[in-house]
């Protein structure tokens, strides 16, 4: 079973993640997590280079694109789809969703294009399971007690496509994504995405 | 005008690209040479990252693939697309073809997978002439008098599959592959080489 958590920076991604691993573990559940970009030796690599770039080493929007594309086949071969097949829960924060989102949605690149590229980078390997936390610009605003990264420094614009590409995306059929009202305190969040995970896992996670 | 140069190592790449841009020049051509993957800032890390995997970093087949195209979307971005509007003429050494011969007819991934994610990095951006340097195994390892790298030492199935996929792409219809018998002396290599560009640049290069 793999599941992945998205949305915008502020939803609580992070903390709602934590929450729900925590709690498959405790139901002995054998649970791998994982960041998309990342993960992989290769994967932090990547990473490291899309979120250090600046006028000294520009990245374009297709590059870009495609270096998320390949730490993301690399996760799936090295990381997802070995623990998969060994039985294993997998969580990822992040993945293909993403990419659709900031890079088309949000960043102009077609998102017909990215699909396509991103079917290739994932192998098949899928999720059975987005949650995907929804929240509204000001309540994230409230949470983002950090200073903002470069794809937070973008403006109100850029995030409220971000917003609408994210539902566009759970809209479509057999997207396997569920929508999270996130603006909700954090314990009732929790609540859902247990109560939509044991209905995929059977009765007793 | 875009050039690009490619074939399998020892068939004379380097020299014969080396004569022709210089050639170019002393007809008051303003050349501009790359090589692919490289040439922009992203495209050396991505390069220095392809040429320096190993068991601490393992790079799939997928990732690898993907990693090339990001170093070429950055090339056409920042390079190519600027230099030819700009009504300089552009050679590289090795360009979307390499691409589509190392990874898929030689290392296994599907041609049409690896070409449409091609034509998302090259954005229409394509050479208007390949020459494409052609050679036998045997004439290619007398030249070869340095350490073979990554590539080159996966043996001679694989060579001979490289060896095969640069032509099956050469006798494509609008392939704008030129095949050159390289096993020639380097003189009358750069002779045909010179003779076509004659024929695209119009009669006084």
């Amino acid at each position: 079973m793999f599941f992945s958590f998205d949305g915008i920076d502020g939803a609580g991604k992070s903390t709602q993640m934590d929450l729900f691993c925590e709690w498959l573990r405790k139901r002995g559940r054998d649970v791998v997590t994982c960041r998309d970009p990342g993960c992989t030796p290769l994967g932090e690599r990547i990473r490291d280079i899309l979120l250090h770039s600046d006028q000294r080493m520009p990245i374009g929007r297709r590059a870009e694109m495609l270096l998320y594309m390949a730490a993301r086949a690399q996760l799936v071969d090295q990381a997802v789809r070995p623990a998969l097949e060994a039985g294993k829960i997998v969580v990822s924060d992040r993945y293909l969703l993403a990419n659709l989102v900031y890079q088309a949605y949000a960043g102009g690149l077609d998102v017909e294009v990215v699909r396509r590229v991103g079917e290739v980078a994932i192998d098949g390997v899928r999720p059975d399971c987005v949650f995907l936390l929804d929240i509204s610009l000001p309540e994230a605003d409230q949470r983002l007690d950090r200073s903002l990264d470069r794809m937070e420094q973008q403006g109100d614009d850029y995030r409220e496509r971000l917003r609408r590409g994210f539902l566009a995306e759970a809209a479509r059929p057999d997207s396997h994504i569920h929508v999270i009202d996130a603006g909700r305190p954090p314990e009732e969040v929790q609540a859902d995405i247990r109560q939509l995970a044991v209905g995929l896992l059977g009765a007793s996670p």
